[in-house]
């Protein structure tokens, strides 16, 4: 096991190779360490920029021990890293965060929304559906329409479809494969926000001011940071992130995802264990980003501050978006950044923009 | 030959892996480009961020070739790349800017000062040394004592000695090997200041605040950024840049040396074709950094703005002062940039450190 504070010239070890690693792999290399990322992909984008790639599966064991021998740290870019992976890292002794509770939690939408009502962040009521049958009597408890969802692995809208009545059950259910699912209350939510939070390994936590998120078909469009909100609605917030962060034993960056209601009280819809596209503004927004601030708490340093020095609009360059590049490196407050992936498949997340104002 | 603006996903050729290639390397991957670092080094701190390096000596015909195959463009880190290898790379049809025009007057002294009184950019008076007999009739014009300098290759301080009198005109001119040298008049200048300025595609240019630079033992120690000067001094500054910008026919950064004298003029003491140690204040404090600026610039991109958004203190971590890291991640308004050296050998550029106030 490494000793912590690691200090540069380490490696750091991602596992994932998309705009999240590349972005987590540039704020490594500004503090010294070197990195090594492990993807299946051959010409992965953070790959791009990193020291070193190891191209496998992600639990593929040669590989795993590969990486053991460089990596002072793992850390990972995506949430759906197999439990097993982690386990394996750790029997080869290297240290992974966050850990495997984190990932436990947030890959399985019951026992994530059971676990955050439990240590005090509220969320929407919810049933677990485990067969078509499971879902009238939840419908009657939670009201139509709800949100029928996959257990795991579902992202940006998709696994999720509405069930209208009790009359839609079967059908919803067969739409999402007749996997083990969750139903959820709708939320009667005024606005979309999230907070990114960061945990060191000593227990310092450490909030960015609140951003306000807009989605188009389950993709996030745009978040609008620091959102505006009252002192108490960001003193809400930071609570609810530090007891998700306490209750987890956390160590790195968390997006927190949160409804807020037309009475102010915010309810968390999702957490992701890792690095947040909502987070991107805080690239050109503040002195430490979300991207340097996860690296500094997986290494064992002291946090950054997350005080904005800007207003910042994020957008996200999806698909042929990209190709405004040359009109916004020529818009004075706008700052893009560029993913470097090769092909712009109609919805990929190919970069953003930051567009700057003052506070 | 390629066309401009280049693209995101072109690949960016950079001589040298060095702390000022690392940063270039870095400020590319944000826009989208590849990165190719060519270095004699086997591990240079550059190869370790780049999408790919090609290990051979400057001069070396196949590593050109190599590299002219996949760069859209291909500049540099330091001023001393042999005009020889600019000439193959243009042979190979390959954009190198900055030009060799410019390379040519920064390595020779006399030739730089030449250009540079030529162009209305004034320096302090000069005599170029073949011999040491020409020291004596130089001394009599310029003034005891004076210093002398080799005409090429000296950095840091290194190659130069002061000639006190005439009588140690012989043992000065052997110090420094007996090499072609320039003998300059003493400069009674109050403080050294730098501005950093950069010429685009099209001709457009853009200057960043002056930085007040402190040296030891030759060595830059710290820059103070934006300086305390008045508007004039600033345009005076900017109008100097301007000329010698222009009179290269410039596309790239550029860092500009100058004495401030007591009567508020400004000389030029000397000029490097590049980014600058001076202006590593830009990384936390404006938008677009000196090396993203230098990026945009030779791919042809629009500049991006110059204005500070904080003031800074930039202090150089020479050899072992790099162990400090520690305690300078603690602190609160300072940044820190490690360059992932290995060896930290005395006096060794490690990596620096930004401290950040309000403006």
């Amino acid at each position: 096991m490494s000793a912590f504070p690691l200090p540069p010239g380490s490696t750091i070890g991602i596992l994932g190779g998309g705009q999240l690693g590349r972005m987590l792999a540039l704020a490594a290399a500004r503090l010294g360490f070197d990195t090594v990322i492990l993807t299946p992909e051959p010409d992965a984008c953070a790959s791009r920029v990193a020291t070193r790639s190891i191209v496998a599966a992600y639990d593929d064991a040669v590989a795993l021990e590969a990486l053991s021998l460089v990596a002072g740290v793992a850390t990972f870019e995506f949430e759906n890293v197999p439990a097993l992976v982690v386990e394996q890292l750790q029997a080869l002794k290297v240290e992974v965060a966050p850990g495997p509770r984190a990932l436990a939690v947030a890959q399985d939408r019951v026992d994530e929304k059971t676990f955050l009502n439990g240590c005090g962040a509220a969320t929407v009521a919810f049933v677990a559906i485990d067969k078509a049958e499971d879902i009238g009597p939840a419908l009657d408890r939670l009201g139509a329409p709800a949100l029928l969802k996959t257990r795991r692995e579902g992202y940006d809208g998709k696994g999720q479809t509405w069930v209208e009545s009790h009359a839609d059950a079967a059908a919803a259910f067969a739409r999402l494969g007749g996997k083990p699912s969750i139903l959820e209350a709708r939320a009667d939510f005024r606005r979309e926000v999230s907070v990114i939070a960061a945990r060191g390994r000593d227990g310092e936590i450490a909030a960015y001011p609140i951003g306000e998120n807009h989605h188009e078909n389950g993709v996030l469009r745009r978040t609008r940071a620091p959102a505006h909100v009252s002192a108490e609605t960001q003193i809400q917030a930071e609570t609810i992130a530090a007891r998700i962060l306490n209750g987890l034993d956390y160590v790195g960056v968390m997006g927190v995802e949160l409804f807020e209601l037309a009475d102010g009280r915010l309810l968390v819809n999702e957490i992701a264990p890792r690095v947040h596209n909502s987070g991107h503004w805080t690239l050109d927004g503040c002195e430490v980003d979300q991207f340097e601030q996860h690296i500094r708490a997986v290494a064992g340093w002291p946090l950054g501050p997350t005080t904005a020095l800007a207003r910042v609009e994020m957008e996200n360059l999806l698909g042929e978006e990209i190709d405004a590049w040359p009109a916004l490196a020529a818009e004075p407050n706008a700052r893009v950044w560029h993913y470097g992936k090769g092909e712009a498949r109609p919805g990929r997340k190919m970069g953003h923009v930051n567009r700057l104002s003052g506070l």
